[in-house]
């Protein structure tokens, strides 16, 4: 939640010699995005984010992000697009870094969520995955199945640090995992990070799906598992029920789930639970000095896992 | 440059309750401000800025800096002014802290100085400082020549740390400066705090002033001295006298100066390159950990500061 790169105006000035948005008004630097430096840019045309992508981010990877925003907002999904220059570019390079210029939306990140913003935010989520469908290129998710092995070692050693125990648990839930894990379910392009955050409301309704920086081909209900764990627990790791129901029917009403996908949410939602604990505890155990960012804590997904495990079956996410 | 507190949309609609603003557009922290948290905050109605006042501001300052831009903005000055709610108030609580809604000034603050800038710059001074008459409020400038010795003490015995022999050379300036500073030139409120982050641009033109919160009352040359400072030295610390007189002019358009203040302005830059010298000091040798803010290097003003102390009158401002 910081600018990590400072544009001065010689530097913007320069960038947008190459479009045609008007007159620049105003330039902020915005706390928005973990990952990469953000500007809000008013022009005398309209508004734009301006992003420049920080070492996190694969520059290889950013034609996919890119041209999945342009495919899925020109598919009247509601989410940023990136503006071409005179030249037909979208990504360029300023101070350094690889730059795009996209469209801004309007909208509010909620940190109280309603039973009936989740159902505007299952709508929203089956309406990317259709749109989805048409999309022709392909990114592997780095971070499913095959990526927690591997992110899991890198912690193993250092988990009981966390919490007495939290290494064997990790160890089984990750065996578990690799025996019940679905080996085919439909595919497609997912968000993989579709967290409140990232989330824009008016009026209890959806906005703006922002942040595609995770996005990549997956199994479609995964995504919408992620979502069960990001959207549908109260601050106290009570799950709600209610709100899973009303995600559920929102996405439903959209995208039509298979017997498949229902009977794989469980374990979907064990894996989503176990990747988002993986990365924050690997976060947590290598936090550098004097960092910007606090690391978030990891045990509210341990629990959140536990929860998902005790599952017979899909029925209690409201079905 | 950080958002210090979050705002959630929870917090933020109670917080709007008091004011009749239109329907809610958009809210982003934005980083703006080393002292303060910021978010910008778009209605139907127009865009705010919301300011919560962090620990380094004295709450029972805030009167005195919200009154003021009251009254600059109503007698013409572009400067934000605070937004009242039903209930009459312009300073209420938030979070916990003391928050205020302000309005929002289109316009870039320059990294580039070019001398048309000064000569705008110089008109927007005088016209704060002829606009400043008649506001009816005091507060002493806590960081001028009564505050340096306290300032100074707090670093000497560490000052040679950052180069050897400083703790000698500030004690030296800071006796004469105590012994040369000006008993009676004309007072008034100035803005104190004057670089180039807290103006604003467009076309080449000064569109708004904002941060009062080192205003205070003081002579109204220092002001212009604190200007000299932080807009007429390149890069390089070379000092550009087409500047100076470019905002020596334009200041002079809007305010008569006196002889007695032209004779002071060597002395008066001196004052004014020591006061960021100590306090940049000061930040430098007590960095906290893990710090937000990134301290600014105090010896740019030594070299400032040797500058002035060189001249033998005003002449060398470009008069």
């Amino acid at each position: 939640m910081a600018v990590y790169t400072e544009v001065s105006d010689e530097d913007l000035e320069n960038f947008l010699a190459a479009y045609d948005l008007g007159q620049v008004l105003s330039f902020k630097g915005i706390a928005e995005g973990v990952e990469n430096s953000n500007y809000l840019l008013r022009t005398s045309d309209a508004s734009f984010i301006l992003t420049l992508y920080e070492k996190r981010v694969d520059e290889q990877d950013l034609p996919f992000f890119l041209g999945l925003m342009e495919h899925l907002s020109s598919a009247g999904l509601s989410c940023p697009t990136p503006i071409h220059g005179r030249d037909g570019l979208a990504l360029r390079q300023l101070c350094g870094r690889p730059a795009a210029l996209i469209s801004f939306l309007d909208g509010l990140s909620l940190r109280r969520i309603a039973v009936e913003h989740c159902r505007s935010l299952g709508m929203a989520l089956g309406e990317l995955h259709e749109a989805g469908r048409s999309f022709g290129m392909r990114r592997p998710n780095a971070l499913s199945i095959d990526g927690w092995r591997p992110l899991f070692e890198a912690s193993a050693a250092r988990a009981d640090e966390v919490r007495p125990g939290l290494g064997a648990e990790l160890s089984a839930e990750l065996a578990d995992l690799e025996a019940a894990w679905p080996r085919a379910l439909p595919e497609g392009v997912i968000h993989a990070d579709l967290f409140p955050d990232n989330v824009f409301f008016l009026n209890g309704e959806v906005t703006g799906l922002i942040d595609f920086y995770f996005a990549c081909n997956d199994f479609l209900a995964y995504d919408l598992a992620i979502c069960l764990n990001a959207w549908c627990f109260e601050a106290d790791i009570s799950f709600n029920a209610t709100k899973a129901r009303a995600l559920m029917a929102g996405y439903r009403s959209r995208r039509v789930l298979s017997e498949d996908e229902l009977g794989a949410l469980p374990v979907l939602a064990r894996g989503a639970a176990l990747r988002f604990l993986l990365t924050r505890l690997y976060d947590w155990l290598n936090q550098p000095p004097g960092a910007l960012v606090k690391p978030k804590d990891p045990i509210e997904y341990c629990r959140k896992l536990a929860f998902h495990r005790g599952l017979e079956g899909p029925g209690a996410y409201g079905l």
